[in-house]
């Protein structure tokens, strides 16, 4: 077995993810019992941290510790100042934010990312340290990256450095519209269907009008027999992930390569749509969080 | 006192509005008791419209009774078919639907209209007749019109025919966002702030990228402390409302004006981001709905 080197966490708003590591990013050992941020027992952090990797700091008391994601926000741990972008790993090193845990440990928080701080601005905290792990081992380190999810994020990178991105609410915007909108009062569920997926990502594909009355037509193709009532989740779904993909391509020249960093269902979502666009997508090994603490203490001189 | 020449119905989803008027259409009697469609016990309109105005009919047995709005809905009482665009005054006469009720009271629904039946198809039922209320006494019989409301509508007529029409869930949006997503969450209520209603109108005036987006400024003007947790719902509605009058307005020549029929808080919401677009904003005198059953009454030949 490989010697530890790294205790690396990625501590978000609904889920914790914490792993031992060897200098190379092979994952000895994980720990995902520990709650999200907003589910952490009277707010105990340290009680939560010491719970998830106080037993590999027993054995292993000298090994740095990186947290990243919304454990650095307002409502987490520590709140830690935003860097504004262009940001590299190395700013990302430079940058760690060192904590004294009630128990004496020592941790060292990846801030968060924002851009458009002279208007409106974005910020994302997690998906930086991601982003890195990918860059870092991307021979270019360029790229146009989407990170779908509850509040989607469209990056891009040249020469290794995050240069902008922008959120998108496109999975928080579907759940309450499926939960609590008139549309979602008239869907019922049923099998997946890519038709009404797809054709969901066409209405939205010109971006003509706006998301306010292209939402209305999972009401009004129902009305006219052209939409079945178990299709219009997916039908909303493809309404909402292409106006995200109409408005993230905008920025980039047309038949641009973007690169899907997520898994499953969703990704696949994601791919299908930038495939109706024209688009080349492509997907990512697992592990970028991970890969991206061990890239971020290297460069902090924290591996020997 | 004038003798009383008709009876008109506006039936929609939440609410009923019935009145008893002169030829003239001014209104002798008026009765806001029955449920809006949605709400009618049982759904026994039968019953509902004879509490109504069993009491009129009693004395009056032999007025004409005309019905507008989503009475005529598949979740209303009796459904009808749409009508397509263009659609006039006189279309709307002839496309009346008699009903027998249990009583064997004789009632004429006025059918809703629809548009882009060949693309993503839109309709609406009851802002027609408010439309035709107001271009039948209008000299030209021209104008864009905004509706503000849950499901707002943007109608263009030309000649005293409806041309076109647009149905964006603003208002719903609006719902949604601030009692189920994480902006409401954040939100406490407070003073209505126009400084805050406007930002959000110049942050979608543009109409560059996606309300998906722009929407998430709400979350990160916070943070900077740009934006006061009493000010977030003021913000959203200017986000939403500016994002529909944006789209609105691009299907119109710069500057246009545009007339916007309904009343308090909303309309002047509906104002002051018109203003903010450059635009004049017109206003109408209240009682279009039924200034609508007495035009289309009249049409039909059903008043004296």
């Amino acid at each position: 077995m490989q010697a530890p080197a790294l205790i690396g966490l990625d501590w978000g708003t609904s889920s914790c993810r914490a792993w031992l590591m060897a200098a190379t990013g092979d994952v000895l050992a994980r720990n995902d019992t520990c709650p999200g941020i907003l589910a952490v027992p009277g707010g105990d952090f340290d009680a939560a941290f010491e719970a998830l990797v106080g037993p590999w700091l027993a054995v292993h008391p000298d090994l740095p510790v990186l947290a990243s994601g919304m454990i650095t926000s307002r409502n987490g741990w520590v709140e830690t100042p935003y860097l504004p972008l262009p940001v590299t790993v190395q700013d990302l090193a430079q940058s760690l934010t060192p904590h004294r845990t009630a128990q004496g440990r020592l941790i060292h928080f990846i801030t968060g990312i924002a851009t458009g701080l002279d208007r409106l601005p974005d910020v994302m905290r997690g998906e930086e340290t991601e982003l890195v792990g990918h860059i870092v081992g991307n021979a270019s380190g360029s790229g146009v990256f989407v990170m779908p999810g509850t509040h989607s994020k469209w990056a891009r990178a040249d020469d290794g450095a995050i240069q902008g991105f922008e959120t998108f609410m496109t999975g928080e915007f579907y759940a309450i519209l499926h939960q609590h909108s008139i549309l979602g009062r008239l869907a019922v569920d049923g099998a997946y269907s890519p038709e009404a997926f797809l054709s969901g990502v066409r209405a939205s594909a010109a971006q003509e009008g706006s998301l306010l009355s292209r939402a209305f037509s999972a009401r009004t193709l129902t009305l006219f027999n052209r939409l079945a009532a178990d299709q219009i989740g997916d039908y909303l779904s493809g309404i909402l992930i292409g106006e995200e993909i109409a408005a993230g391509l905008a920025a980039h020249p047309p038949g641009a390569q973007i690169t899907i960093i997520g898994r499953g269902d969703l990704a696949e979502r994601y791919r299908i749509a930038l495939h109706g666009h024209g688009c080349v997508a492509l997907s990512t090994p697992p592990g970028l969080a991970r890969r991206g603490h061990v890239e971020i203490a290297r460069q902090a001189g924290m591996l020997a």
